[in-house]
């Protein structure tokens, strides 16, 4: 049995893709062997639903139906957590009740946008936190380049106070570090408690923000086992090694970040990997030319040589 | 039967509340009531699922319910458009095809956001086309306060040129007097057919757009019948009248235009003219305070007034 | 003697137009004759190097000339406020500096853009109070639309508790009436002191805000004579006359405040009005076409008729 | 003698930065050793007035000291880009034309905000040209992150066609590879003739943007010497040598390119260096912190290492 996310949540949660058919359809078959390739990388927990999982391309039966498929098929052995963001408070209670009765451990949402001051956010979250109830976790996810919502650390600090369920950051803001070291600073001062921050990003910055005091990443990165071995190294207290290896993998960390033209990148890799049966995205979406295929070969191949 | 809409419609259409009971949750039955009353102020189509609708603030089934309900009552009487603008390509078609079966004249959507040249906005609606298929009159919703997505004259032209289902453009960029200018001196140039024209931004310049060539208005105004009179003497030769009439209404749809404020404004407004059962609008969203509701009733004071 | 900007300013503050010649340099010369008829309006007040005064088209040495020129002719009878906004705090100390020495009232700033928090904004304003020294009354040009910095009423409060020299709020954020409802409802609690707020965003909303507690309007609507005689009959409790006059100007005011649109129908309607030698705005700048121009006169015509 | 910028030029321009003291004044003394050590690190050419040099947070009369001050000490040995950005035509003019007959050998500007179709842009830049007459090349920083004005290969090429004078593109659109790939097809299939295309991004795809065709780079890295040594290395056909040493420097380019964050890391680097006298940057500014020294410590240390 797996138990819901909370403050102590650590390590690596990969955000999983959402597989289609090469006609645009749900690949709901392809579920299984997408979620094997994640558990066989080491991730601690996955993320479904997110904006790498082309949830706002979705309609609300298909978002039903795949969450079903994922947690059933991994709500035993690992955590899930579930984008439930939505414009509606209502249907956001909805969505929050039925993926947790289905298993997951926690929803993670991002503020409408819109809310243009600390009020107004923490107003947000108050009303947000007394739809869905008590006793459902939440993770927050900062992600000002898409919802145009900023969090200051005093916003934060003011919100960790008043909302128990709140457990976890997801931290990508970018520039973040110096965000990030502040939330720790003032947990050390006593102003707050300490809660789960997984950097997003792609984890562009991931040595960089374990050294400040990050719990791990959570992102879409098509090598999810190295960064779970990135983790492992650095909380062992190699964190040179650590870094030694990531920087190995930031060319192509870097290449997937591009808004935009990422997904279908990452898609690729993914079915080059295994993970998926294929590589569709949803329109509209970029489509990849001979030349970002060509490019795509030169990077796995450099990334296979360094590591021979 | 009603025939489905075309570059020759004329006229008011007035875009639909959607009616909430106190709870949040649709109050589906209060749908004819609300419908009685557009159509009692003369309006000449109604639009549902718009931004004033609140569609971003329904689930899936609930808008198919809300729209089937709708459809079943009014589409036999007068023309219905349907938002059903959503972020996937294989949604739009399946949201299209659905509402068209159920009576819809029209189908109306706003470019997703993102699109930044012309070439991108072209490539975009040329999926859109593909993908819905021949035969769905299709109204382009130019609202880039929100789609962040502008559209040039030359953008329109081209489009208007390549796509022949597309026949209406709901015009509310702000400014826009020049671009709409500009649009019908294109056409009168032969540069493209003459596509209709209905403006929206909540009517606030309506009088100078039937001066410079608009087919007449879509907006939710809380008193659509004043609409339809100034459409009516303008189209009549009395365009002094016209203007003389809209001007008397102007305090009030400049009150109503204010974004997030307007929305329970209006809906307090349609309440008290017995439109709507209840005033309310799904959260999250601006709770209209004391100072707020002796304001509305100073506006409606000065209407009557006027109107002696 | 005419005294310093406090938080007692009350009245019609006109945002001056800059004067340019058609071939698009300076017109100097043109400023007595600008002023004379701004004081000629009645107005209690002039904001030079506005937004609406073409700040940002002028060099550095351009805007000094016309600042001291503008200063000696009319700084020794109404308060005079100079915008200063810049993005380094060396030059905002060095203008705020310059235009005090030779006579204006208060200096005017919008914060620079890109401050994300409550946080992020106080921190600013401490740097520039440090920055200028004390005795320097400040404007605080609320303008999210151009700045995209957002002001909420606690951040306000925050602000005015800890600078005595910030003055007055000119409140332009649209919509804003709750906020400044939400303002002066926290004066009356006791939280900070009162403060003037003048309203701007064209004046769309000034009897409203009247009636909300505002001082006054900073506006460059071309009728500033008309603002005057609004503000003066409400102060004299003469509210719905106030708003009459208000209304019949309304068409006009709405139609001046289209960005980027409005600048050369204002500038039209004050060189016709005998205020300006030439209606010319700097490049790049909308180019008014014979529809456009027909139209003003329209409105003008209008405005002609119901003063009969 | 320098000649001026040309269609064909090529190589490394870094983006200089500019010197102050410790009180936030211009350090002009600190010209030339800033720009000894950019010529020291085998440039191919400097920009100045650039972003990154913080021209936005000097007056006008410190930005002609400064390039007066630069242009005497190496505008006889490099070619030198001045950047003339200005919201008036009138100031464009006088900035351009005062730089070249000061040496500069082009000018590069962004295009005003608010430009939202290719025709609104084309129509821009044809007032550019028109205004600051024939003869001085320009460069078009295409950085929409700042300006929010996108730049479309159609655009770019109608623009080319248009505009002899228009020699090259600092292309940092992000993503950017996909719009760099096309616009060198269409010169290939002779829609306009080839421009030179530095990229800028901090250089962040380097290596990708000279397979797809870029000529250089254009950044403000404060490693110059290892971009020209990359870029010397690809030039002599050792693509596989160019992207290892760059990827050796990328995880220090992508630090830098944090905005706000970057600028004050870059400058303290370049203090190291021997470049700067003074790391101060002007206020408003991100403060560094201990942890962010130490942060910086490791990455040069971890340079410093893997070049050993």
């Amino acid at each position: 049995m797996v138990s819901k996310l909370s403050e102590n949540t650590k390590g690596v949660f990969v955000i999983s893709a959402t597989p289609f058919c090469p006609d645009g359809s749900l690949d709901l078959d392809g579920t299984e062997q997408l979620l094997d390739f994640y558990v066989g990388c080491g991730v601690h927990g996955i993320t479904i639903l997110g904006v790498m999982g082309e949830a706002n391309k979705m309609t609300d039966s298909e978002s039903a139906e795949f969450a079903g498929r994922a947690l059933r098929h991994v709500g035993q052995k690992l955590p899930v957590i579930v984008g439930v963001t939505h414009s509606a408070l209502t249907a956001l209670k909805e969505l929050s009740h039925s993926v947790m009765d289905m298993g997951a451990s926690a929803v993670m949402l991002q503020p409408i946008s819109g809310l243009k001051s600390d009020d107004a956010l923490f107003r947000y979250f108050e009303k947000v936190f007394e739809t869905i109830g008590p006793g459902i976790p939440v993770v927050y996810q900062d992600f000002p380049q898409a919802s145009a919502v900023h969090l200051s650390p005093a916003a934060w600090s003011r919100m960790v106070n008043a909302f128990p369920d709140l457990v976890m950051l997801k931290h990508e803001a970018c520039p973040g570090l110096a965000k990030l070291s502040k939330i720790r600073d003032m947990e050390r001062q006593g102003l707050q408690r300490r809660v789960s921050i997984l950097i997003g990003n792609n984890g562009l910055y991931f040595p960089q923000e374990l050294h400040r005091g990050a719990d791990g990443a959570m992102t879409g990165f098509a090598f999810p086992d190295v960064l779970v071995n990135v983790y492992a190294l650095f909380s062992d207290g190699r964190a040179v090694e650590a870094e030694d290896l990531f920087d190995q993998y930031l060319p192509l960390v870097r290449h997937e970040q591009q808004i935009g033209f990422g997904l279908p990148v990452r898609k690729e890799i993914l079915r080059r990997r295994g993970a998926l049966r294929h590589a569709t995205a949803r329109e509209p979406v970029y489509g990849l030319t001979e030349i970002d295929i060509a490019e795509i070969d030169r990077f796995l191949e450099r990334a296979e040589r360094k590591n021979r």
